[in-house]
């Protein structure tokens, strides 16, 4: 392989989320193993135009794939955004040598890294880092898998003290947009009812569906509310509703919030990190760019960033019906 | 031990706990064991009140040790506040022949059992179950132990997210009236601020400290509030506060809620509750009554409920000492 | 669906793994739903043959979607390898009336439904459960992925104490004929080396690799042998070894054991469980059989027993390539 | 406080532990706070012997307090138990210009510390550092109740499987000569019998209680082992002599070994380390040595060395009594 590419830069963008540093150190030693000089960007965009850049060989990410967060930091840019503030990053980026860089985020990033690319022809490749699992063209983001885990241990724990007092609970998880997270630990925790952007299942149905929990003698209720639910209401506003319909239920809501982020990766994640970081180093040594490493069908795959960042994954219509017939 | 009592009722009153599954076991297998029938009463004083009874023999509580809740159900009982519902009970346990009881619970089960032992002479014996420790006589309650552990996994993850951003975070705990689960997991996560019903720090104090926290290098700060802290401010309004006076931080929240009472009870846990459930039938047979049993020095103790429900474990000033230190 | 069948039977059989259970309470819960009767058999074959039988409703099946282990037990039988023994069985289900059972098992367990299937024209289905992911027809078998964080969860402890002590550390992992999970386990706990039954590495490299990996400023080394690797040697036997040949280390040995079978089932396990139970009640009333559920490319797909039975899934090369360049 | 002490050392000795990292941390950010120098020496004795040392500002232990094994590592050390060797870390620590150590280990690494003190005058403070509970003068050690808490959730896996195939399971656990884990585990863990070095249960009488638990209806059995048991027999052995005498079990071994060692520290273990560390600092700066932080009765106390490395912490008669009524 005789690219021209000589070293490549890393970052992460974003919402931080588990894996990501699985993907660093999968980046770092695949240029380790091929000679490749690695530079790791701290704070995404901003550290770039800042030039807030470190060298990295294989030992400088030891012991860190099974840490959450992010090891060369995160940020969200509003600078890169403008024309003035990418010809600064390609500035620095320039100075220190670096011939292409490997972003590891979701898709505000990667359309930072396709407009970089348009105006300066710079190498670049993407990897999907982001709970929400919501970029097309990969059946997992980096972190999705333990996100999950980590909501179904604590609804296991709220479910321990919703059936010790016949509770009724709202437990928000994240998903703005999609509710892919809802879904699956909706049905991964038992939950009576689970809420989520794309469909809208309407107030009254859930106080009918919630009469029938009760009534077919079920000892507690868990209600997964997607943070976007099309029904368009808090947590809050939802107790309110049902404690005023349904008046049978001792209600109660847990915001579960940031927590989702954090923690070990699952092995899943960390696996699927390490075959990204290697596929991406390699796809950018062909020398192919404006790609996003995905996963379809157990095998790695390459999408455009163009087009990963236009389409969600679809939700799963089969799993919304396993949803319904569980809670039977 | 030739003992007048050949019933014992055992029940879980008030907020659940993890640990009690494992005091339940212990006080039914002691029975088993000494010959003794065992019934579980459901729902705690509600339960008593309407004859919800079941005889439990030791095969009945096979594998509940490491459950989280309790599988007798808990409950709050108004109608046991008056003396005709306690008329009620009174005959629901003399019809069924139960001929005293073991209440594992908190301050509030504690008085109920007190007064109940007053007016009727009903031998009664109490084990605390909380996870907030704010029991007098002894040093630890039963899921005070889990619960901090749950809280200080939590809060991990939450340090991985806000590392990767420098965030600042208002973590709610729970503690109402005693500063016993912020403390200790303060101290245990490495928490920069520390606010506690004991304590009032000072909003002025609380941003002097995250601005030296800041300026000292951390990458991220994680403030845990209990919910009664003496500031009497919301983690909401800690929020706005902080981001009007201290503008160089990103602050989130995070309130933890129930999910601090569920998931299985430590190692601890399980071994405090097994204790104080042999003991608790044994001082029973032994024809003592209106005691807690505590644990004090790691040896068992017993403590009139009177005493047992007027103070609180006192905050350990020692501790805040270790936890200013550690912020250095 | 005018299905002549109206009353299915569900076993677990073989070696138990985490997620049976959700299988289960997948299967009883769509024959409530879609108003079929549902019977519980108890030990597998065995119980099939003795007639240990019980009727399963919706609420039977409460509070179990998160529990390892298999609430019907599950057990090895010789007697239904033989003639007679399926006769007793076939009898035995004919006096309950069942028309029809889903299995939930591996290779062994599903070889035996085919023969009875074959012999007496009942309709059988199978849900692959084991943790070995070693079954044609679906990319991931349930327990696989749960089996996988477990194991990553204590390699993560290993490396603690092993990196305190500058220590090596032969790791035995469950695979007899295959090495998923050490492959797997082995690629994200970053172990140095992994040993699996389909690849021979040759004792001569894993000490030049060791050897090299030491040199490089490692801290500490594990390495990852599934039970049936193909040097053929024991974990035992590899540290004499290396103590022998590479005396700059210091060598411990550690067997995972069966260990690795137990444990609250990760939010994918109880997922793939719930899809796959309602898919074989499904494809059972559509008057199919000798068919196993499996997954491939996030759908669910159906296999004939006999197919699924031959084949094993391979092992990825390109997991192993990312394996080699990891430990660069 | 004028004390002519200005620069303290820090290290961790002998096996690993979970809150030794947390300890470390507390010893240097208790330095940090009183304007004291704070060195780390690394591998224990063998780098105090070498000059292995790094000054250690209170940053650079930003982030370990929940951090499993040591971030100095540890050794044993030969070298250090001659004058010879003892000498030349004396030379070591002067010419770096130490005045005082605090050493995290167990009883080898405290007598070490004594000799050091009393040949050389040289100021030591010990911190109990073991996962064992086996010293004199603290009612825990750090990375006890770690220890347990891991041991248990790896039995309830265990349970899990062992449950689903009725089996019996023999687990052994860290102890050659203390049983502190094996009964406290034991009983966490609701084992049916626990063995130790403390009392010889005989295997008759183990047979016997097997038949019993058998005869009662359990559907599994775990016998939990330490590895110095009176008995005197390898779970291996024990697991014959059972199948030979007690052909109605199916019998299985699990040797957990150092997995007991890693894992983050519970919330107790990191709370218990930051408070001892404060006070060994503090209590050097008094110009006291030769002592032992401890624990008792939730106050620190100090104890000379010379009586923590004489006598064990003795296996609580109450909760082998305690094991014994809950097995019924």
């Amino acid at each position: 392989m005789a690219s021209k590419i000589k070293k490549i830069g890393v970052f992460t963008s974003g919402g931080d989320s588990p894996g990501m540093n699985a993907a660093i150190r999968a980046v770092v030693r695949t240029c380790a193993f091929l000679k490749i000089n690695c530079v790791g960007i701290f704070r995404g965009y901003q550290g770039m135009i800042e030039g807030d850049f470190k060298p990295m060989d294989a030992r400088s990410v030891n012991n860190i794939i099974n840490k959450g967060g992010t090891i060369l930091k995160s940020a969200r840019c509003q600078e890169f955004r403008t024309a003035e503030g990418r010809r600064k990053a390609y500035e620095q980026l320039t100075a220190e040598g670096i011939d292409a860089f490997v972003v590891i985020g979701g898709d505000g990033s990667f359309t930072g890294a396709m407009i970089f690319n348009e105006e300066y022809g710079f190498p670049v490749m993407g990897i999907p880092g982001t709970i929400d699992n919501d970029i097309f063209g990969t059946s997992n983001t980096l972190g999705f898998d333990t996100a999950c885990n980590t909501v179904v241990e604590i609804i296991d724990k709220i479910r321990d003290t919703a059936s010790s007092h016949n509770r009724l609970f709202f437990v928000e998880v994240m998903g703005r947009d999609v509710g892919h997270i809802a879904l699956n630990v909706g049905v991964g925790a038992g939950a009576e009812e689970i809420l989520i952007p794309e469909e809208d299942l309407g107030l009254e149905r859930l106080v009918e569906s919630l009469k029938r929990s009760k009534k077919s003698g079920k000892s507690s209720s868990i209600v997964v509310v997607a943070e976007g639910d099309k029904i368009g209401k808090s947590v809050f506003e939802l107790k309110e509703y049902v404690e005023e319909h349904l008046p049978i239920y001792d209600v109660r809501v847990s915001v579960l919030g940031h927590l989702q982020r954090g923690g070990a990766p699952s092995c899943y994640d960390r696996v699927l990190a390490s075959r990204m970081g290697v596929k991406a180093v390699e796809t950018l040594l062909e020398g192919k760019t404006n790609l996003m490493v995905g996963i379809q069908n157990n095998e790695l795959t390459l999408t455009p960033i163009s087009k990963a960042i236009k389409g969600h994954t679809k939700i799963d219509s089969e799993l919304i019906r396993v949803s319904d017939i569980m809670t039977t």
